[in-house]
Order: C-alpha cells, then structure tokens, then sequence
C-alpha cells in the first residue's frame, strides 16, 4: 500500500528489495511513532524493528522528519480508501443522506480495528504536539474533507445562512464523531457496558445525523425568519 | 490552593516551610507532568525544579503516582472552582438557562491561560495513555460533572425518553464543547484568523447550547409522537 509507484523497474529484483526495505521501514515507524510519539521516537529503534540497516532511513527517506510526515499521511489515506466519505452512494444522492454517509464513513474510521486505527493514535499525539508534517496533512487531507461537510451543510442550511453559521454548525457535526475517538478512555469508564459493534456504530451514526439535521433545520428556518424581518 | 489543611501546626514556622515545599513540589509536577507526560517525568528534574531535595517526593507523596494523581485531581478542582457548571444561576433556573450555564462554563475552562488551563493538557494525554489516576478523577469529577448535564438534558427531553436517548443527547452536547480543546492545532490552522477571545467564547456557548436545545426539543416530539402511535 504505501510502496512508491515512481521507481522504473529496470532490476526488478533490487527494485523488490528496495520496495520491501522501504514498506518494512513505513510499517515500524508507524508502531513506533504511535507508541511513543514522534519525538521520543529513535531511528535506531524504527530500523531495528523494520530488520534494516541503521542508515536505511536516511537511504529511503532523508530523515526522522520525512519518514514521519510518510506515515501520517499514508495511515490517513488507508483509512480514507478504507471508508470513503460518500461510502459509495449514487452522485445523485440528498444531502442528508450526503451527511450521513460522512458521519457513517468518520465513526467507522475511528472505530477500526485493522492498520489504519494506527492514524487516531497519531493524530491523538499531533493534537498535543503538533509538528510540521501536520500542515501538509491538512492541506492534503483535512481541508478537503472539511469542505467536503461543510458543502453538504451549506446545502442543508439554504442560501440565506452566512459562512460563519455554516462553520460552526458543520463543526457541532464533526465534533459528535471525533468525541468518541478523543474520549474513548473515559467513555469506556463511565459506560463499561458499550461495545461500539457495528450495530451500535450505525446506531451512534442515525443518532448524530438525526441530531445534527434537526438543529441545522431549525436554524435554516430562524435565518429565514431572520431574512423576513 | 493545594495546601493541605490535615496537618495540625504545632510548630507554625517548621510547617509554613513543610506546605511551602509541598506546594512548590505540586507546582514543578504539574508543569513537567504537562510537558512530558506521566511516564517520561522524573522525579528527579521535578524535584530540581521545585528547588527541593530529591527525597522530598517520597517523603510528602510517597510516589510518583501518588504525586500525579494530586496534580490531576488538583488542576480540575481549581478549573472547577473558577467556572462552576452553573455559573452562580438562581435556584430555580430553567432547564434552558441551565443548559447555557453548563457549555459556558465549560467552553470557558478550556479558554482558560491561567494555570488551570494545565488541566487540559494533563487530560489530552490521559486521553492517549491513560494512568490509574484517571479512574479516581472520573469518579471525583467526570461523573459528577455528566450527571448535572444528563439531568440537565432529561428534563429537556421529558418523561418519554430512555436513558439511551439521554446519555446520547448528553453526549452530542458535551462533544460540541471539547472539539474546542481537542482539535485546537487543526482549528487554527484551518482558521488562523479566528481568536477565540470573550465574545467568541460567548458566541460559542450560544451556537452550541441553540444548535442542541433545538436537536433535543425535535427528539423529544418524535419520542412524543412514537408512544402516541
């Protein structure tokens, strides 16, 4: 997945060493950097864990820096391909139910299991340290999907709601799923009994979207008596 | 405010410097704690910072858990303290009022520069790997502070919601509010412009409490509706 289609395979078998020496690398930086953190991260550690050579890192990737930037953005885009945003609806689709694909497809993200549940852990970490690879992370992927919701909200409110109440309702949105990454240990203190299994992931989808609909229809509806005044 | 009020002071000068110690040691712990998490502290730059002996740990808390859970524990009751859930509201305020008081209070905790503002760093990290320490400040804190909102929110829903239906309108409000604080470094880099000063802070509290009193009012006419049929 994260192996790099730019190389031309002249030798294909150095080429497949040289592709798996770089995915092994991709694959103990992910562990370590979600474990401890990219700073407290060590090269020699990532190398060890990946069975390379100490300047294997600096070989395929530079540096520390750009190897980390690589996983942030290749968990975030496993786990995008993994549930899309639309989660494959037709192109002619409402925007409620635009809205609660989006909410859908964000809880799944948050809840897998699989590889791709490495990207909440670093995001977790970026959310205390923030480093530099969090700029090209959003650029890439985080304002894309923004706009994303905040089109199907501006949809939902109507032409009379400003960019501002467009913001921060498609942000009371977006915070109903992130919740429960971010709380996720107190949250299982508080209701030890919750197994978020895929019936409850959908029930908690129905839930936020049907909240999140309610609220931004009656707002449209006070912008418009607004406008009438 | 840490200051213990157990000891019984026979001898007033030995004490003052005992508590002076004590809270200097709380101090140190609550900035390295914030910096470097529970696990990479030491006990030794605490105590170097606290310009105290490097058996001063031991003797006043006995341990580094021990220690941290104060500072936890401690950083909460003083955020607590300085913005109460009801924000000094009469007695009999309405469900409405009260609802205002209780995103307010909380938008205004994770606003907060003063030294309480620590607290929300000490949580995001408890949020990644949290400590034994975090169970005893759910339930000291956490829990007491979600049974004032879920009361709060079944009074707003009315006598024909279940506790499901609560404890999920409860969460959609209270996720509103920690997006805040949660996704602050994505927040403003997408929005660098944004200042969160004291009429945004305000301007905030009333979207949330408006955007939720208005999902929660339509949850409750559909629950209305269904024991209807």
């Amino acid at each position: 997945m994260y192996v790099s289609n730019m190389s031309i395979k002249t030798q294909p078998s150095d080429e497949t060493g040289h592709d798996a020496t770089r995915q092994h690398l991709l694959e103990a930086a992910g562990e370590v950097f979600a474990e401890v953190g990219f700073r407290a991260a060590t090269v020699r550690e990532i190398c060890q864990r990946a069975g390379a050579n100490i300047a294997a890192v600096n070989y395929h990737f530079g540096d520390k820096e750009t190897l980390y930037a690589a996983v942030l953005t290749g968990s975030c885009q496993v786990s995008m391909q993994k549930y899309p945003a639309d989660m494959g609806l037709a192109p002619n689709a409402t925007a409620e139910q635009r809205l609660h694909a989006f909410v859908r497809s964000f809880l799944w993200r948050i809840f897998s299991h699989g590889p791709e549940a490495r990207h909440g852990k670093l995001m977790a970490r970026e959310m205390i340290e923030p480093t530099a690879a969090l700029d090209s992370l959003i650029k890439e992927n985080i304002r894309p999907m923004s706009m994303i919701l905040m089109g199907i909200v501006r949809e939902l409110l109507g032409a009379k709601a400003d960019e501002r109440t467009v913001r921060l309702c498609g942000t009371s949105v977006v915070s109903q799923v992130l919740f429960y990454h971010h709380c996720r240990p107190v949250l299982s203190r508080l209701y030890p009994d919750e197994k978020y299994d895929a019936p409850q992931i959908e029930g908690l989808a129905d839930h936020i979207t049907r909240f999140s609909l309610a609220a931004i229809k009656q707002t449209a509806k006070a912008k418009s008596a607004e406008a009438k005044k």
